[in-house]
């Protein structure tokens, strides 16, 4: 498969040429992010106020922006931060977590609008509310329980299709089963572990990885690179951890001792196009 | 023991539940409340904004609110989830963090008497400052310093009953032997291990835990689940434990790996009722 | 060497003393910052808010400012903080991480000039940046890349050299090889791991311990020993460590583990005094 041979080389560029990726996310999670970003081979920085959104993205080579836990400050450093990566042309990433609760994050999500990602990593629930509050689909309803999905990946396909529609990019909904759709392909990633679900942060980490994939490669190929990592060092701690912290511990280890080999085989075993008419 | 029958009951319907919990808690220890919540079987959201308040407390189970670490939009937001717990007649639970300290903390303590928690967790030296901010008192004084207790936890028992007439609910009072206040009843928790001093979070992230519990059952034994579960896990970590942090790691993976068997054994050895006239 | 007497015998004044120190520091790293303080031996509170400054100074021993993840009330505490330290006459270490990127950074670091700090901490590119904010120097220029350093340690020297003059204090800056330098002293230390820059918290979490040190040794000897102490850590950890993950558990293990014996012999092979004319 021609996708194994991107990822593979989307692996290696990031080791080599360690890219800075700049993240606004939340409070639970943020060390957990910055580092999956260093144990893939990134380089990363946090960043909360808007006058600091400009000199770093001029700085970073992606930007990630996740929407858990905000505060009031967020309604202006976040859609400045979304416009400093569209005028600089820096890649960037949206994890629209719990799209539809509050309306602080519902207002700021609708304003992201104008400066659209080219990636959008979230569960099924929150791609479907994604495209609810932009307005690019009538009929899909869905509901975020929390920062956890009520619906299966695949009831979020037409929604996702209608984002890559509308930004032109790539989205990965993550699930028991990924779906990664980027311009008229559509991809399945099985495998991966449950006990994911039993850290706090997976979901948050995948997407600022997929920020630092995107600093190297095309959105899809970075939608396709950080999920398909995720479901092999997750798969592999599975079998090595005892408990749940256990678990976080093996996966970032093995984050940071990826075995493109491996990972070559992983994929002819668990990446799948999927048909799309 | 009839309360060892209730424990046991209620960490098996949180696996079975998976109840969601809401937390407005701090900065310092925020991942390892979501984690330690995950791993007992809850599911975990984490909130700072006044008006996510009412959507989550909507959906959740049970509310967690935490002292720590205040920013200023606590002032608006703390005494707003409190509310919303009360309206939607979801049980909460209050940690009392650094009780005393600052302006800011001890006027959003002073709102809560207005919405009171059903349970309480604190160590020794926050007890005394809460009953003492509630004016529920007046013989007891206390010195809190920083996050750690200057006082014992026995030194905490009148202020603890005070709180429990009030609020009608438990208090879990921390320490090296566990003092936990129902309506009549008092109850000692011994063993656990001194490491938890060692690392940042045991308190924040037991509060945490107890909230879970309260989803599933009353307010006395969810504050008797959680700390007994805690001496447990610590006391196990500690044998397997090198420093402190495999120490964290060996407790949380034991919280998501308990054993009922064992805990009914440890109940048995280590809770003991509290005679009081 | 008489340092390795001075620096044995702060490693063990903590350890007995069990000194309180107050962070004001980023949410990145803020929990490892509290872990790494406990783990040597310290007491850690963090802070936010503006209104505890004087009573949470009163308290502690030491202070600890970190410049990281910034939020707008941070123009208003962190000054307070500095003032607070310098008022109760408790020894600050500060830590002005990304120094030079954004305004809102950029003022607090200017007005933190009004009460120096007794300790500085930063990558070479960051103590560069603070002295040309401070106006200490004219000639010599660096560029922070986000958190990272583009300079080398010793590139820095004139700049600690000149905070040194003005602050009367102590400079510890990080890198392959450590420089620290006091009134009329400048000392190398060699070894370590170079796994530390691949973890969150490296050098935020070495602020906070030397802080620790602070509150019971005079500003070089502390800033001696928490760099060696890392440097000694940190080789260790990377012998035992799998990959990232584990090499940050296997670290602060061996922080709460400190071998006086282990360190004074690491000391005698990788601490040196430099030349200063």
């Amino acid at each position: 498969m021609k996708e194994v041979f991107e990822i593979v080389k989307a692996v290696e560029e990031v080791r080599s040429q360690n890219p800075l990726v700049v993240s606004w996310t939340n409070f639970v999670t943020i060390n957990f992010v910055a580092n999956a970003q260093l144990a893939v081979g990134g380089r990363a920085a946090m960043c909360f106020l808007p006058d600091e959104a400009n000199p770093i993205t001029y700085l970073a080579k992606a930007v990630y922006i996740n929407m858990g836990t905000l505060q009031p400050i967020a309604a202006e450093s976040i859609p400045q931060a979304a416009k400093s990566a569209v005028e600089f042309n820096k890649p960037w990433t949206l994890d629209p977590v719990a799209a539809g609760l509050g309306d602080t994050r519902n207002c700021i999500i609708k304003e992201l609008k104008r400066c659209p990602p080219n990636i959008i990593r979230g569960n099924a629930s929150e791609v479907i509310a994604l495209a609810n509050l932009w307005n690019l689909q009538t009929s899909q309803k869905g509901k975020v329980e929390g920062v956890d999905s009520t619906n299966t990946v695949d009831e979020a396909f037409q929604s996702a299709a209608e984002l890559v529609k509308f930004t032109g990019g790539a989205v990965a909904v993550s699930g028991e089963t990924d779906l990664i759709l980027g311009n008229k392909k559509a991809y399945h990633i099985t495998g991966g572990s449950k006990m994911l679900k039993s850290i706090t942060g997976a979901g948050c980490s995948l997407g600022g990885v997929i920020a630092v994939f995107s600093a190297v490669t095309d959105s899809l190929t970075a939608a396709l690179t950080g999920s398909l990592v995720y479901k092999w060092a997750s798969q592999k701690a599975q079998k090595s951890a005892a408990g749940t912290a256990s678990f976080q511990n093996d996966f970032i280890d093995n984050l940071s001792l990826i075995s493109v080999d491996e990972l070559s085989e992983y994929a002819q075993k668990h990446l799948r196009e999927v048909n799309i008419q």
